[in-house]
């Protein structure tokens, strides 16, 4: 049994003069309208967050979700957490729920409001994402420890200081040229990798040596929802179906100490898991929304997907695979470093982008006629990772 | 399709010298050893915990599981949150996932770690569990959110003071009592309701008018874990069996300000499709665990079940029903008052005490070929609900 995509809902994303309660009603309401199911159907509502009790004073969202609508009152809902992995962690415990026949229809609603805070103390928040005791606690940040990844994959392949620099700048580039055609991205930027690499220090600072700013993804206001069902409920409502073919997960120990670091190890696991499930391989795939919260995660996800050996990520760009126009496109969005990364929703809007996608509905990134994406969503410093398939249906 | 308990894991509660860390393990491991299977076998985890990144800097607690044996990694995990009904939301999940047969055996494991911030930084905490923007942020507290309650069903009712005391005590009292035969217990108290009552205010302060110290439950360490999975693997590993006969949730609005004052509205919805789904009413009920956060929500908790009509839930005590050796006893363990109330482990921890109840491993406080408990569990100021029905099958 598979599950259906059967209504998308996306705010913009950015710094946004709009609350967490806010954000959570204007995905849910879009979704809901967009599934053409009444209120009343929706069997539970699963809210993905990381912290808004961090961000914003504010756990226990679950309730939060009965804003949307006043027929929602009596819902069974519940928050679920993955770190930046949450929102594909909602939608694994919604698909489980209708797969159980509990219920016909699920919302999963991906929130962080992230804007209210300063730099300092977002940055103290996300770190509670990392082992506490030998990394957050030890003043170790996010891009601290991607830093980490990126000089154990430089030292692992024995990349010289320039050819890392070029791979990353081409990832950064891409991504904020892709925004350019998503209105509901954060930061479009018609930016060469030149440009970048050319940039002076003062301008692009070191965040986490050897990240620089425009390695790093951004800090974003913002929600995504969908509506799920089986596939006669689907079928009954929807001409165009979007199937989740695959969601598969894999867990890694969340103190990198204890893991490799210059590959995906468990993202690996989830990728594989998802493309036998689906009975899909990486040739299949159309296009892809992967977790570039970091330029090098984006490499690493090029060579988690297999769409190059290990170690050779850097080809994927250089053969022009993963642009606009070639033959598997990466994060048309803009992806998290340019459509922008509220870290609970980003899951939930990778899902939303791949079915707007697939149903024709993406906007000015839309490809032609495409079949079948590939979302692939990591939580810490990929402790927790997600690799779903979505295919359209006729 | 129902789903079965084969192990239970379960730690001391109290203040413990003992980390968020090796909680998790401590009732992790001894849920496997329990199930007996090997850990290879579990296909999810589901950690349930309201804020360790508020009490203890640490988020993302699903990849803290896989500490708890070398063949859980790469297993899938999460966190699910639902305040202090967590833990009934991690069940319901995992319920969902094994009767979707995406996977055989699930982990639950339930978790808080309190006592490391002082009590005014812990009140903080558990504040973001309300609605922030009318209730937290206005300064509004647990305790004075459910002396609301104690308010209303007064006036609702109109109860005099006296009256009023004399019930809280009996709860309060009571609890205290049980929980002597509960090993794992926070605070046994050989006490009686005339010495609550008689107790001077100096040792007895108010904590949020009316609720005073001895109303009020515990600042806890703890955690609690079940290994779930369906009826032929359960038949095949164990002879006797516990069904989870249902797990219903309803939830309410956040604001305490929308909904009314003198009763668990939501709570008994919860309560009336647990009936419904397991084909039980309160006159099968052996026993119930039922959340006792504050003695006014116990009394409410009588009325949820239909022990009593509503405005009269104090005649379950008059009459004797409630305690130990009554009709159906409530609370046997102490319940959060005395037992304790690690909030995201609370949960599971009803779980297991209504397993352990209905296999004859209820330790001190174990009944007479028990066939039928009910576990009543509020997140918030009873927003979110879930009752379930755990039943011995032979």
């Amino acid at each position: 049994m598979s599950v259906y995509v059967i209504g998308t809902g996306h705010t913009k994303f950015g710094k946004l003069p709009k609350s967490l309660y806010e954000l959570i009603v204007e995905a849910g309401k879009e979704a809901l309208e967009d599934s053409h199911i009444k209120p009343s159907q929706i069997g539970c509502i699963f809210v993905a967050n990381y912290d808004a009790g961090g961000f914003n004073n504010q756990g226990h969202l679950g309730p939060i979700a009965l804003e949307i609508d006043p027929d929602l009152r009596f819902k069974p809902t519940m928050k679920i957490e993955s770190a930046c992995a949450s929102g594909s962690a909602g939608i694994w415990a919604a698909n489980a729920a209708i797969e159980s026949k509990q219920i016909d229809f699920a919302m999963v609603i991906g929130v962080e409001k992230m804007t209210s805070l300063s730099t300092k103390d977002i940055t103290k928040v996300l770190a509670t994402g990392s082992y506490w005791p030998s990394e957050g606690a030890q003043g170790v940040t996010f891009p601290g420890l991607f830093a980490e990844y990126a000089k154990g994959y430089q030292a692992h392949y024995g990349f010289s200081d320039d050819q890392r620099k070029l791979m990353f700048a081409k990832v950064s580039a891409k991504n904020h040229k892709n925004a350019i055609l998503n209105p509901l991205a954060q930061m479009p930027l018609d930016i060469s990798f030149e440009d970048i690499l050319n940039t002076p220090d003062e301008k692009n600072p070191i965040i986490a040596d050897p990240l620089r700013l425009y390695d790093c993804s951004l800090i974003t206001d913002g929600a995504a929802a969908v509506v799920l069902t089986n596939y006669d409920n689907a079928k009954a409502i929807k001409d165009e179906l979007v199937e989740i073919a695959a969601l598969e997960s894999a867990t890694d120990y969340l103190s990198m100490s204890k893991r490799s670091n210059y590959e995906f190890t468990a993202g690996k696991v989830a990728v594989q898991k998802a493309y036998e499930k689906a009975k899909v391989n990486v040739e299949d795939l159309d296009f892809a929304e992967v977790h570039d919260c970091f330029t090098i995660a984006e490499i690493l996800a090029y060579e988690a997907l297999g769409i190059t050996k290990d170690g050779e990520g850097y080809k994927a760009l250089e053969e022009g695979i993963v642009y606009k126009d070639g033959k598997l496109p990466i994060n048309l969005s803009g992806g998290l470093k340019a459509k922008g990364h509220p870290v609970g929703a980003t899951g939930v809007s990778m899902a939303v982008i791949a079915t707007r996608q697939l149903t024709g509905k993406a906007l000015g990134y839309q490809l032609k006629s495409p079949e079948i994406g590939l979302t692939f969503n990591i939580g810490g410093s990929a402790a927790s990772n997600f690799a779903g398939i979505f295919k359209r249906v006729r």
